[in-house]
């Protein structure tokens, strides 16, 4: 009785799952189709990437397609499909190097191999697969080892890897065959034409630039330092006035940053095969990225001990913190200005050096405030002293990011005129920016505030701007009175 | 008269190039040689793994050299040498992880491709390429994308690739040929061949396990903290009784865990496709050496504030520094030692959490004795307020370096248990170690102390200690009493 209550309760679990089975397949289908959407809305070169790998293993088919390239090829036409799915990477830098590598390592290793065949049949019939045996394995060792060196991994690693691969193959095929030479031509040729349709459709079509994206990322970079601090003003000091909600969660924007070396140096490799484009030449210094990137590292290190101050639970008597805050703002206010400057320097490859050292002269200013708060807000009972250490930590860190974002400055100022940026002005820096001067007899339509940044970086007008060399005076409201004698010409 | 001697000079300039010209190639020669050797002898598996490759080169040739091999499979041999060639990876963990990746990837593909042919020649001769092109476009281009997503990235990104190149080889040609199922055949079965060679002369012919590498990068990471933290004492306080010359060079030893991470990614993600060898079961928990390392490289990163104090110009007034100098000494030093224990306990996989412990213990009783220090020795004048702000920094910054310590720890312990490791006790903790108690009829030799280490590694006895809870005593000469009620039976 009892077992048959057990089936019949079995039976019904097994019906209710049944029936369910639809509604849970379809739920979980329209999860997976949300989530590759999302990662595909997330980054739509990824769309456009997997279907130019389409249209190039299209376009290639048309060797075994069309019925006169079929006859001059046949089945070496396979190569060309292989040469197609191999070389086609996401970026132009990426498909170059492939391309590039695989035709010189076949040509190289497909001339050795056929001279390998020759040098063997001198051996006679026995001797052959001997010599042909000790040529393939010391070649392939050879080459092999090669691909450990550091300068050959880095760029040439896939070469070699080729090289291995055609030289074995024409070697050993040699041994069967009298067409070495024919196998030797048409496997060169199927390669080139495959990855020259590769490279045609990786340049042409939608393309994604190594150099581009390293460019953007190291700008970025500097933004989330810049967010990181903002953010970090408006969570250590909740009563400050500036704080929005929205600050908060940018703090640990800085974060990514740690760990982005090994990006950052696939994409600098990559950028070295690239051509020119865009607003990047040929010999662009795609090295000098990464002495700033590693600078930027080295800030957001910073951060993080920063960050742990943020975190930490042992916080300073309230007073003594709001003796301190205002410097502290400033300072960390300023390094942030100043790295957004810097960033929109890359980002728009114009110098703003001007705008830059402004706020890092503002911060240095509000260094020597810090210290003079220091001086006279140290507590005097022995309990405070221990208790303020973190906040002497907070600043201090603080104090050491305005000189790495000095350090970052300065690196950027000298990459500016090895990658040619163009010289620009600041409008915030010169408040007569308003007020032309009527240099010539159109008439020029006076620039309202709000719209001088524009106009100033799209106007093919000359601005040249004079300042006083006086370190810049900061006021209690944080306005930069830095660029007072600034006269401004409109030619 | 002057044109002639200009050409008199010129040609004895050449002459003397030409003289010095086999010197010259001589030295830049063996300079290259040198290098290579030098190269070969920092990590002698680079040369092992060349030849290991050349021996699998030569195994497959044998496809071609032996006839009756050769007549059964033909020209697709070479799917076998090129299965080799790519399919070699320096660790044991990537060669399985490529190898099982192309067998399946080929399989699935080349199932899907004889699939896509039947369909095709459905729809009459016209309407076949382009059914043929349709899905050979579509499913290109799909798993083109799949290879976007992180999770198909790490562990069968190759499988993806081979997939694309198998499934369009096979639909091309399946356009011209009636033979595909035997093409499909002999592709697979030699890439079979070709794996099997790879895996067999991978893990048979001097290994080189993923796993172990990520073991010992682990330990030795942890090993290179406790260095620069030992440099530092010494470079940090240069009167410090116990510095040696040797220490100051590895206070830098910290920088290469702050960029290891990559290395670490892919060694854990090899490790996951190898076998069981040696101390390592088939399911150890590679992922956890993760979460140690991700602490590790936090650590790492407090070393460099750390580092920074070391080169500051601004150092604090002498006699504050020889003020807080024993117990700063004391931390880094008992810091270093439970770090050292850490590393002991990874690399023997046997727990030494006792000593770990003691170690950490003492070190956080220093922190102590430092807050008393900075307590009674605050400068009283304005000025060294200001000047001690690097030191107090430093301070406070080996306080949380004594955190992480005891995180890496905790971390360590809790990954102790799921890979296993041995109960050990560290004799230096236990006195009482050298006087056994003799419980059964035999002699036990007794152990001298210099001994214990290694007969506690060794011996099969089960050791058993009790200890006191109390907190250990720091005396001034730094010994540790930690466990003082230790009672040792040895069954």
């Amino acid at each position: 009785m009892e077992m048959d209550l057990n089936a019949q309760v079995k039976k019904a679990c097994f019906l209710q799952r049944l029936k369910d089975f639809p509604s849970k397949l379809k739920d979980g289908v329209t999860k997976h189709i949300k989530h590759v959407q999302k990662f595909g809305k997330d980054d739509p070169r990824r769309i456009i990437h997997s279907i130019k790998v389409g249209l190039s293993l299209t376009l290639v088919s048309m060797l075994y397609y069309v019925r006169p390239l079929y006859n001059s090829f046949g089945v070496s036409g396979m190569w060309a499909i292989l040469t197609v799915v191999v070389v086609s990477e996401f970026t132009v830098g990426g498909t170059l190097s492939k391309g590039l590598n695989r035709a010189f390592a076949t040509l190289i290793a497909g001339a050795l191999g056929v001279g390998a065949v020759h040098l063997a049949r001198l051996c006679g019939h026995k001797g052959e697969p001997i010599v042909l045996g000790i040529l393939v394995f010391s070649l392939g060792a050879a080459a092999t080892f090669s691909r450990f060196f550091p300068r050959i991994k880095q760029r040439y690693d896939y070469g070699a890897l080729i090289f291995i691969l055609t030289f074995s193959m024409v070697a050993v095929s040699g041994y069967r065959t009298d067409e070495i030479l024919v196998i030797a031509y048409q496997r060169l040729s199927t390669i080139l034409i495959g990855g020259t349709i590769c490279i045609l459709v990786s340049i042409f079509v939608f393309p994604v630039w190594a150099g581009e994206d390293l460019h953007k990322m190291v700008a970025n970079n500097i933004i989330k330092l810049a967010n990181s601090l903002e953010g970090f003003e408006g969570e250590y000091f909740p009563s400050s006035e500036k704080t929005s909600k929205g600050t908060n969660s940018s703090v640990r924007e800085y974060k990514s940053i740690l760990t982005s070396k090994s990006t950052e140096d696939t994409l600098a490799n990559l950028a070295r095969w690239e051509p020119g484009h865009g607003r990047f030449r040929l010999r662009h210094p795609w090295t000098k990225y990464l002495k700033i990137a590693g600078l930027v590292r080295q800030c957001a290190i910073h951060f993080e001990v920063l960050n742990g101050c943020v975190l930490s639970d042992a916080k300073a008597p309230q007073d003594f913190i709001s003796k301190i805050q205002e410097p502290c703002s400033i300072i960390s206010r300023e390094a942030g200005e100043a790295l957004k400057a810097i960033a929109k320097s890359i980002k728009t490859m114009s110098r703003y050096h001007v705008c830059v050292n402004t706020h890092i002269k503002n911060s240095k200013n509000a260094i020597e405030n810090l210290r003079l708060a220091l001086k006279v807000s140290f507590p005097e009972t022995d309990k405070d002293l221990l208790e303020i250490i973190p906040v002497v930590t907070m600043a201090s860190t603080l104090i050491d990011i305005v000189s790495y974002v000095e350090k970052i400055s300065e690196s950027v100022d000298e990459f500016s005129v090895l990658a040619h940026f163009k010289e620009n002005l600041d409008p915030k820096l010169s408040p007569e920016l308003g007020q032309h001067h009527l240099l010539h007899k159109g008439t020029v339509k006076p620039v309202l505030e709000g719209d001088n940044e524009e106009e100033c970086n799209n106007s093919p007008h000359v601005v040249i701007a004079v300042h006083d060399e006086q370190p810049p005076t900061v006021n209690e409201n944080n306005v930069n009175l830095g660029a007072e004698k600034t006269t401004v010409v409109v030619v």
